[in-house]
């Protein structure tokens, strides 16, 4: 019986990496995955990522990534070179770069580990929110390219930016930089690393949730750690994720933002933290 | 008028760093800031954020500091290497690397930044506790060189484990990884990002407050970001900081847990974030 050709995912092509020689790839920007200036970055995080999920060295999955927005990403071509920093026995930590003109444009760090069975519970609380088909997929204000690619369905905390600048800045006691939605690749993509490490990016800036005025952002740096290993991510397939996105403290020109990603089924899959710039 | 001479104080001891070209420097575990293996978390940590705190290309304040626990750091010397990955007019991106015997033992990256005043608020809320003069400070049973250079006053969450190995694992619903104290160092040391930095990794493991069982653990990466400037945190002064830190998840031979840290009068200094290796 022959296999059925499976149709290539536009995030695979996004993330696609070349390798060169044993550390090196050259990848490009995807637009598809646009963002208002240049890719999106939970894009950029997968594409990092993957540098090291495809290594030859690799040792087990990934355990957490840190990315660093260093500079504007050029729509284009790209060098990735991504080298173990030191391999333990059951852990290994990385140091990932991405090049562009000769500058790094972006890094990442990243630790891979062999998960083990042990002991384990989850503190955090699985929200109770309507199921994924009970909440209708309306279009959002965000009109970019990589939000096209993305199932979002809100429970609560839609962008409150418009088109028309709002005549007050609605500034007051009571906002909330609170976002709960179900969210999976659009079209659906069977959910892997490189996936759940793009969707801990794609919860809107809580800025444009807690206020509705426009202005220039961008994040700086971004955490993510993963809580299950390849396996139990696999068992997820193609269903929607719960997330949870919420901002500690906005203040002197950046602001953090905290979001938690569950499987339908209260499995606790990621935790992702970041830091924005914010113009005023 | 002559200015009194400044006892050093033990910590600028422990991170002390010394140039030795213009990327270079050697440091120097210190005793008073030992763990059960090797030196404190949050020495290192405080040490590799020294490296750039003290980088003649230095940039504004740090904003963010990721650190890598690699592997073991043995007692004695080690050579710190920070360098500019990328440079643009308010960020600047870092690169620092711990190492002994030629290898990689630790490594951090960091987001230093010019910070502006701008619209801001605070999202977290700032926990109601009794104030740090009216807890007794009685000794924990962390019984480690380092514990004793932190007054901590316990308003819940204290350390479960005890010398002796509890007959039942009390691992029970209802448990909590929750601890709420006041910290600072002792003795008292004036605030900066230094000891901020190393103070975000001053909170206890949370398997150890939310099961009384002994196993071994250890920080893998710490992800820590700064929500004011030098100017607010020299306003804090030697007074004692509120910390609250609980864990989200524990699974497969890793927990994470996250930590804010307040002053006294309700500004939110650092939120942090750690992902931490344990063995059953």
């Amino acid at each position: 019986m022959e296999t059925p050709a499976i149709p290539q995912h536009v995030f695979d092509a996004a993330i696609l990496l070349s390798p060169q020689d044993s550390h090196t790839y050259t990848g490009h920007t995807h637009p598809a995955y646009a963002n208002m200036v240049g890719p999106f970055g939970g894009a950029i995080a997968a594409t990092l990522l993957n540098a090291v999920a495809t290594h030859p060295e690799r040792l087990g999955d990934p355990l957490s990534l840190t990315v660093h927005y260093a500079a504007p990403i050029a729509e284009g071509e790209f060098t990735v070179q991504a080298r173990a920093m030191r391999t333990n026995r059951s852990t290994q930590h990385w140091l990932v770069e991405l090049l562009q003109a000769g500058e790094v444009a972006a890094y990442a760090t990243m630790v891979t580990a062999v998960r083990r069975d042990t002991w384990g519970t989850t503190v955090a609380s699985f929200p109770q929110v309507p199921s994924a088909d009970s909440i209708a997929l309306v279009p959002t204000p965000a009109r970019l390219p990589w939000v096209d690619r993305y199932e979002m369905r809100f429970v609560e905390g839609e962008l409150r930016i418009t088109d028309s600048e709002p005549e007050t800045m609605d500034d007051a006691d009571g906002n909330s930089s609170l976002t709960r939605l179900w969210i999976r690749d659009h079209p659906p993509r069977p959910l892997d690393f490189q996936s759940l490490s793009a969707i801990c990016d794609a919860f809107f800036p809580r800025i444009f949730v807690y206020r509705p005025k426009r202005v220039p952002i961008g994040t700086v740096a971004l955490t993510t750690y993963f809580h299950v290993d390849a396996a139990q991510l696999a068992e997820v397939g193609t269903d929607p994720l719960l997330g949870v996105a919420q901002a500690t403290h906005f203040g002197k020109g950046f602001f953090e933002q905290q979001a938690e990603v569950w499987s339908g089924q209260g499995v606790l899959l990621a935790t992702s933290h970041q830091v924005v710039y914010y113009k005023e």
